[in-house]
């Protein structure tokens, strides 16, 4: 069976590193590439390689800026009382979309996993305990999956942070919207239920 | 709304590019990049940009190689009395996989696309002229798709050499493995009724 030259099985795995992308995906990709012109190639190359050097994580609250300054934290404009607890940068650009928080974030940079040999020093609590021992704020939402992990996590952050004089909050459990009674799982029904609001 | 860095929005940009990959899927792609470690971003950058240095397109038939000596034409294994004419190198390596073709293939570089303003010049048609010209090639095996464009160049293809002293083929049409008839469109029924063999 004749295989595919060296240089194009070696892209070919290179490209099934990416999250959900199989030999079948990464043959597509790796067949438009070598279609692509060399401008193309360099462009993407460049753009992938050069990443970390041009995205700056704040030293404060670890989300991604094209500058050293943060867009939050040096924002003079957000609300400096309310801060928002979230494990990956992701999660703070889907919270801004909602639009409906307008105060800081700290990236914790993952949840709690004993399995993967992640404990608390591995995430930034210390920096966060910082934070919140030296400015005024007032509540903090914590924004964590839905996951064993996420709930492990935010259990941890409550016990850690309890002395604080601080609203401890976490986002909503319930009912995803649009969806049907039918289709939803138990333990999102018993939540929602837990969690039912007057009416 | 705040907004990714503004290189990070470029990765997306360059990612998006891919064939059937949306913003979701690059936005999923470009944070697992940002997550990578910069040996890692490195040899993808560079299987990137490298690949049109590395892959080696035979002078003679089109397909890949990693060296200047061609898998196919300079294999003194393979029957040189067939040649298979394909559409993209892609193919070339489809067919290998069936282990039912041991002859020479010839790569036109796509089909015949007036829309697109792909004309008989845009493929590589005189140089499988010159080949079938100067060689003992005895049955030329049209593997185009089976669409109106594969249609039309494999019509060409025949008009074009039809004078030549030589079997001209063409993939069998008819149901694909495992399919049922209620399934199947009525075209491909067509087609696999005209086609139908002794059984």
């Amino acid at each position: 069976m004749t295989k595919y030259p060296h240089a194009f099985l070696k892209l070919i795995e290179q490209l099934k590193k990416l999250p959900g992308v199989g030999t079948k995906s990464a043959e597509r990709f790796a067949f438009h590439l070598l279609d692509s012109t060399r401008e193309e190639l360099e462009g993407i190359g460049y753009a992938i390689s050069q990443i970390h050097d041009k995205i700056k994580n704040c030293q404060k609250c670890g989300s991604m800026n094209d500058t050293e300054k943060c867009i939050f934290c040096d924002n003079p404009h957000r609300d400096t009382s309310q801060i928002c607890v979230v494990a990956t940068a992701k999660e703070v650009f889907s919270i801004e979309e909602t639009q409906e928080f307008h105060g800081l974030y700290h990236v914790l940079g993952g949840v709690l996993s004993p399995l993967d040999g992640k404990g608390p020093h591995h995430l930034s609590i210390a920096q966060l305990r910082h934070r919140l021992s030296t400015t005024e704020i007032r509540e903090m939402v914590i924004a964590l999956d839905s996951t064993l992990e996420g709930d492990a996590t935010s259990l941890f952050l409550k016990s850690e942070f309890s002395s604080f004089n601080l609203r401890i909050s976490r986002l909503a459990f319930g009912l995803p919207m649009g969806s049907s009674l039918d289709y939803v799982d138990g333990g999102t029904l018993t939540r929602a239920f837990l969690g039912r609001q007057n009416y």
